[in-house]
């Protein structure tokens, strides 16, 4: 496995493999990794020649109250799982060389970043579309691997990937849970033992949406109701974002569950903001469940 | 000379292309193609395996009160030019391939644009740059090549390149001229026989204030004074849009002429708005001129 710091290297790197035929897996992320991320790099691995790992903690799609600076890092053990997963090449760029001073140049898409996690952290899209699209530029992957954890963000860089003509196969690869059911993610470890069990709220509640749509209720109004009892059941000082009801693809808010929409939602536990998600369709005859 | 109209034909190609270690270069233009776009297709040519001529007249980069509907088009002439000139294949888009309904993604060169012809033409430059970045992910470029002509648009789109991390060598070439010093451009055939010599006025201007610069003079002020009064003789009708004296790079304003510094101006000659520029460095011992 090799690693790469500079943005000219992997520029070559990736052009010798192109010109080697090779395909190339690509899986973003911001380190500090966790079995969510090494599920990313194995799918990855099954659709490319060679698989691409970043680690890079994006300045630009943090808001100015936000973690930046406590944003965990764990390079030495990011590496020796990025290997173990099977990764070839981690690509470890600078902040100074992605965002030089004079940079002044962002990708944004315009709609879908308006909602669910945008309305609440208004340049955080901007900062991922602009960040993805130059490790796209540098790496130029085949295919990309982003994870379901994060469902807008993978839908609007599948928008962005569309839109400007990207050559890439994008896959959305389901989120990966403890064995209680929270979600994975790098912000688990903010909690303290105590706190820990009240994060599980929001699994909670979308576990309730669950149960209640394939026992035949498909108002979301109603479900959310329920859902707002179970998060202050499970943690009482939780401060509810957002719970939303959304088309998969458009984003677009729905009344009645129908078929391809998901629930999603964003609460702070103890000061940590959590998101998580859980595809939600009215059963059919033949329905299976969609996260 | 292969033309291309599909996007993911081309992509193909550009893959293709790639794995047999072929260097692309690529010029792209909105038709109509003068002796100026043929030169940059033959610069391409030389740093290049094979050259990519792009053909879009780009929606996005037209004003609503712009002339997009009666822009000059001449499919049949324009690839019997591309072909004596040197390039490979000849991509056309559709419009509503590259901006289907459901379009939302923008690059937006946020300083650069704000200047110049960005003050003049608010969305021109984000039509602009999110064009030219769709044609680099579909035809994935080793070298591109624009002309001094449009010379904000090259520093813009320079600057998106480097920003985004694009792995593509970025050349600008000189301005072709008519004989009697006219910049050439598709907007020239608007005029009749009657006005044509009017559109001289740009250039008229342009050349006085080399003369001044060569001459000492490097006060901004005293030469756009002078520009101003050639342009009224040359074309009592004329108006002038702005007159602008800036270095060559940030595009930042400069007051005294210094090196690397161009004068740009923007003109309305019997409602046919042109623009023209050119290199005005202060002479030293060893100075050459710089456009």
């Amino acid at each position: 496995m090799r690693t790469v710091r500079s943005i000219k290297t992997m520029q070559n790197i990736s052009r010798e493999l192109a010109a080697r035929g090779k395909r190339i897996g690509l899986v973003p992320t911001m380190g500090f990794l966790h079995e969510g991320h090494l599920s990313l790099i194995r799918r990855a691995r099954k659709y490319s020649d060679v698989v691409i790992v970043t680690i890079f903690v994006n300045p630009a799609q943090f808001g100015p109250h936000e973690d930046l600076k406590k944003y965990p890092r764990d390079e030495k053990g990011d590496l020796k799982k990025i290997k173990a997963a099977g990764g070839d090449i981690v690509f470890i760029p600078k902040a100074t060389d992605i965002y030089p001073e004079d940079f002044e140049t962002f990708v944004d898409v315009e709609k879908l970043t308006k909602v669910l996690e945008g309305a609440s952290r208004p340049t955080h899209f901007r900062g991922v579309t602009t960040i993805v699209a130059k490790l796209f530029n540098i790496t130029r992957p085949d295919v990309v691997v982003f994870g379901m954890k994060d469902y807008q963000q993978a839908e609007v860089l599948r928008r962005m990937t569309k839109d400007l003509g990207y050559p890439i196969r994008f896959i959305i690869s389901p989120t990966v849970r403890e064995k209680d059911g929270l979600a994975m993610s790098s912000r688990n470890r903010y909690f303290t033992p105590e706190q820990r069990p009240e994060a599980l709220c929001l699994y909670f509640s979308l576990r309730t949406a669950r149960e209640m749509v394939r026992s035949g209720v498909t108002d979301c109004k109603k479900i959310e109701k329920e859902m707002r009892a179970v998060i202050k059941a499970a943690s009482p000082t939780a401060e509810i974002d957002y719970i939303a009801f959304t088309d998969f693809h458009t984003l677009k808010p729905v009344r009645i569950i129908k078929a391809q929409c998901v629930c999603s939602l964003a609460v702070k536990v103890h000061g940590v903001r959590l998101i998580d998600n859980l595809g939600l369709n009215v059963p059919e005859k033949s329905a299976r469940r969609a996260d």
